[in-house]
């Protein structure tokens, strides 16, 4: 289980093409991965993402955990049945958002200091996460312990260990303490994952998350801690919290040659069509980013000459697609015309071609990529 | 073209199953028929409708014409092209929204009288009716000359003659002056539109609406006059507009006998699954209604044992599908516990596969009807 083989290299950047096995299927990597943050991925229904050629989705456990509940999904037949997917599955940690839902994010963005402000709304501790609910308020706790629980009760096939996510423009010190942090539950994460994979009727593979802020020595660091653990794949987060992306990249191109070349990579919430190119040029793996829906739900779409608005007035008569050279189901039977009268008259058809194209844009995009390589 | 041919004739009733044949293909009746309000029937793909075995959608005209336009529909290369929907179409003509949108139809549903009040909205000349948009109150004027060449614009297959749909409630002096405008304008109608379908790229087919309120001696009269034109099909309008169900069925009872058996009978506004045996028992032939879609995004659902909301708690822990005999593809691959999380958490796949669902019970039911004939 959980095999990497490296299919290709390129021979002028660490760019490769591999596949990852789990136990719902194999993915051919690099892959992006739509996001169906609350079990489904915003107006697609699953054949849709298989006419794409989607390979795996994530779902988030911050979200399911709290409605409809872990146990409930898993009483549902667990997330593969529950969504009526039976491709490959990731869940996050929760870790992402209880950080920013639970924070006043706009300030600890701007203003660097070693205890941000969280409207009371998430107490650190050293076993865990103390957060209320963005629902009703109400008290929760999240552990490295819990949250495994909580992964393997949902039941996909990539799971995330806990993480602090240390919020852009923290202090050094601040970013240190987020990623001991990290480490420490990261351990935690590991030694319940394998009691719980121990007795678990398929196997799920945990990656743990590389942190250490915008600091390059801490990035150092942790991805040399979380690239010795006996983990099948290896992520980086806390990226595209803010930051310029000159620095996102170069935070990756730091932390690259310390990883170890037989795992995959993930780096979490990467997904413009420029981020793509830089990501699997890098070599990255996997990137999943809810933008293509949330585009598509704002009415706007990917094209080849970048994004554009459908509202606007220069499409009404358009008989062309949204791009001439997409080959995705919106593109191949729809004008611009249309799409535009769809999404000003707010019917719902509207939202799901444009997030259909995008999601299938990127998934081209990929393609493209990996052929070039 | 526009050939009906009767397949077969209950013995025990008016009830049949024919053919009606259109230059988008034959229609295979009794048949429900999905509204497509806007160009759109709401978050179903032209791919989904055919999955379901839906035969024939229907579009407003009212709505077309005021947005995106039906010279935009006519340039975007008319509704099948810009719908990607290659199966005939029908298109209503504009009557019953003008009334029903621009009155205020609360007092012309409960105070009978002559003038009912319409809020200035509209007004009925001999010619025609002068309206405000319901979008930006600017004002408009349908006449039976000009509703023909918006719906020859448009360029559906069966296409509705103007009429006049007098309120419920409203007296017979009233109802009477309104049935006998919708007279004079049937035969506008049948003028322009044989003169448009003469230079046509494919022929349209024009269906005359009787009226007559809820007098079964005007009924009749306008049923006589309309059996006399000659139009390929015949609809009966202003049902289903506020009367008790037993009055619908009476007025369609005393209706029936005075309709040339060769031509397809469409009631209009008629969809919930009682309705729709009623009507199927009666000799109709055509039905439609926004109901199954309407009920979808609302959360409610169609069962064997009456219409379901899913978010009720019962549902939150239920491994069943909406309806245990339904075949459609919700009910194949999704549980009411999973339908109802989406419909909690307002995802919109949620209301697209209950609406999938409502479409596909009612055509299931027409099926199962006419076996039964």
């Amino acid at each position: 289980m959980f095999e990497f083989k490296i299919v290709k290299e390129s021979e002028n950047s660490p760019a490769r093409t591999a596949t990852f096995t789990t136990e719902h299927g194999t993915i051919n990597t690099p892959v992006f991965m739509p996001v169906g943050t609350k079990g489904s991925v915003k107006t697609m229904k699953p054949e849709d993402l298989k006419e794409i050629g989607s390979q795996i989705i994530l779902a988030n456990t911050y979200h399911l955990y709290l409605r409809p509940g872990h146990e409930v999904v898993k009483q549902l037949g667990g997330l593969h049945k529950f969504m009526n997917w039976d491709r490959p599955i990731l869940t996050d940690s929760g870790g992402f958002q209880v950080f920013s839902l639970g924070a006043d994010f706009n300030q600890r963005k701007h203003v660097p200091n070693d205890k941000p402000k969280m409207k009371n709304l998430v107490k650190i501790r050293e076993d865990g996460v103390e957060f209320k609910s963005i629902i009703d308020g109400s008290t929760h706790f999240f552990s490295p312990k819990s949250v495994m629980e909580i992964e393997h009760a949902l039941g996909a096939d990539i799971i995330m260990a806990f993480d602090e996510c240390a919020p852009f423009g923290c202090s050094k010190d601040y970013a240190r303490a987020a990623m001991e942090r990290t480490h420490r539950w990261a351990k935690e994460c590991v030694a319940e994952h394998n009691r719980l994979n121990a007795t678990a009727s398929y196997q799920r593979a945990l990656f743990p998350i590389i942190q250490g802020g915008m600091f390059t020595d801490l990035r150092i660091e942790s991805a040399k801690f979380m690239a010795e653990l006996d983990t099948p794949g290896i992520a980086i987060g806390g990226l595209a919290v803010g930051e310029p992306r000159e620095l996102t990249w170069e935070i990756v191109d730091t932390i690259i040659p310390y990883l170890p070349k037989n795992k995959p990579r993930y780096v979490m919430g990467i997904g413009t069509p420029e981020d793509i190119t830089e990501a699997i040029k890098r070599g990255i793996d996997m990137f999943d980013c809810v933008l293509p829906t949330r585009l598509g739900r704002h009415g706007s779409a990917f094209t080849k000459d970048g994004q554009i608005h459908i509202k606007n007035e220069e499409n009404k008569l358009s008989l062309e697609p949204l791009d001439p050279d997409c080959q995705c189901y919106t593109c191949k039977n729809y004008t611009r015309g249309y799409l535009r009268h769809l999404v000003m008259e707010n019917e719902l058809l509207g939202l799901h071609l444009l997030s259909y194209h995008n999601i299938a844009y990127l998934t081209q995009l990929v393609e493209k990529l990996k052929k070039e390589l």
